[in-house]
């Protein structure tokens, strides 16, 4: 018999600070470059088509010591009958003897690794006098993206907020931001000091913006994240130097920005096979803009500086960052790590 | 929040009969030949090739309203360090919704729906009026194939215990058997009358045998359950009208009986490409003594009576049973419905 522990949302909730997720998803992010970690085969099915489907992504991670999987399902009718639409669970096992170590809750680890993931992009790739950010969407992303940026980028003082469906959303969104940041903050039962980002928080100016054109050459990050399928923005608007961190793309199809940004662009992913296949990438290549070799290399290579990244003030970069299971392992031990320390979850005899 | 129920080892044997067992799998089989059910990729990964691997195995069974995946471990140096060498777990999901249902230990009930496969065979296989089963093999699954066997064979009566390493496990294995097969009956909490299967018990005739030759002949069932990777039994010991269920092979380059005996046999497998891929069925094609056109068909369609299993008295029949994953989903569901309706298990908050 084994003791393992298991973790629901609130639970993962107390233990999990946004600055931790993205330490360990920049090791994550070293670990794949080293060769260090392996992906196994996705399993996708389709229950009904467009109604209901589910994943199973694993793999094994030598670094940290484990392997395992995430299984994360999407019934599209589960609200009307008030459950989520999306059910996650993460099983963790020691690489060592087998032994299964915990099974955690995956929703709220996904998008808290979603926004680290993006925010490490601009860490390495924006300019580093980057003082502006440019938030596309509004949705379940927008808030982890913009908490992970003010850990990421040191400067950043000035937000823009774009909603592609509707103007008040953003509104709204920016009225509420402040407040809701704070709470994302604080979220962790475990408290560290967090009197400068509180500061950094306070000080920061949030603008709802009604129409792109004018705005996306006043930012120096760009972040995308949100579920279109045709450029939100395009190639004439981009001034040189800006960064995009690229997040909604994440199956065929998808797109947030114009296919010409990535002719004059240098190309960072975090996978080059998942980029091409489902990433922002994937129609530039697929419409004949660019060709894979396009892709300068993934962003591990870029933390580990075996490949450069950003080469002058004026380069536009883009990071794909398309989600790899690697980051849910990592940062699923990391909780489960947290909660051992601190007593907190249910221990169970599996 | 969704609750979820997560059993043990010990919690599963409180509730699950080999009774069950054998009437869930046969549901299962039904399920796989009406095509309500569908078996997804199996991901297999050696971490150290022949010290440790793991594979998951999972697939959807419409008919039981339920999806889930079974991660089994394999890790030989484990007993060093008084840890078992396999560890498996069971996660289920309702497939109306994509909630999680339970987390099981999949060991026992492995064990478990194995026996009851190969009872299945013997019983929609071999002659109605079979009294004498043989026994190849004395480990893990002995115990299971033989309880399942007088369960599903009404007139069993004489049993033969051959032990291809040592003729001394046969006799302990005969020895301690009946006192162990009570034991494994009344293993469930959840009695019910056990008394015609005691008194059977009780009138076994149980030999351990040194030479196989001698008994080949006069069994009417025989059921291999060994790693072996030559053939034990030989063409020339068969009589008409004995029937095989073997159970051993499970992955490439294993066999237990001599593939000549195909070419006089009538054969079922439980999944047709899993027992050309590592089944007994594998060697005798690629040693071109049969073709796959020997396969006459599924057990399940044997059972839904599409397909005629035995024809006469004297025909040789054989059924290679692989195990597939919906086995072990269904029988877990089986055990939550049971868990649950008896207040057994651990309920966590997922």
């Amino acid at each position: 018999m084994t003791k393992i522990r298991v973790l629901n949302q609130a639970m993962v909730k107390e233990v999990l600070s946004l600055k931790d997720t993205i330490a360990t998803v920049e090791e994550v992010y070293r670990g794949k470059a080293r060769e260090t970690s392996t992906l196994w085969p996705m399993i996708f099915y389709e229950f009904e088509p467009g109604l209901a489907d589910m994943d199973i992504k694993s793999g094994w991670m030598k670094g940290l010591g484990i392997y395992g999987l995430k299984l994360v399902s999407w019934y599209g009718n589960n609200p009307q009958q008030q459950l989520p639409a999306l059910f996650g669970t993460t099983m963790l096992f020691d690489d060592q003897t087998g032994a299964p170590l915990g099974i955690v809750d995956a929703e709220y680890i996904t998008g808290m690794r979603t926004g680290a993931a993006a925010a490490i992009g601009s860490k390495y790739l924006a300019r580093p006098d980057s003082e502006t950010l440019l938030m596309v969407g509004t949705g379940h992303q927008a808030l982890f993206q913009i908490l992970s940026h003010l850990i990421a980028i040191p400067h950043l003082k000035q937000l823009f907020i774009y909603d592609p469906l509707k103007t008040a959303n953003a509104q709204d969104f920016a009225a509420a931001c402040k407040e809701r940041l704070i709470q994302l903050l604080d979220q962790p039962k475990i408290q560290e000091d967090h009197s400068q980002l509180r500061a950094k928080i306070d000080q920061l100016t949030i603008q709802p913006v009604e129409e792109l054109p004018a705005v996306v050459g006043k930012a120096d990050i760009i972040v995308t994240a949100t579920p279109s399928k045709q450029p939100l923005i395009q190639a004439e608007w981009v001034q040189p130097g800006t960064h995009f961190s690229c997040v909604g793309a994440d199956m065929s199809g998808k797109q947030e920005i114009d296919g010409k940004i990535f002719q004059k662009a240098r190309l960072f992913v975090d996978d080059r096979k998942q980029a091409i296949a489902v990433g922002e990438t994937e129609l530039p290549i697929k419409q004949g803009l660019i060709d894979e070799s396009a892709i300068q290399g993934e962003i591990g290579e870029v933390l580990l500086k075996r490949v450069a990244g950003r080469l002058s003030e004026t380069d536009i970069t883009i990071y794909d960052t398309t989600g790899i299971a690697l980051q849910d392992l990592a940062v699923t031990k990391q909780v489960l790590d947290a909660a051992a320390k601190n007593n907190i979850g249910q221990v169970v005899d599996l």
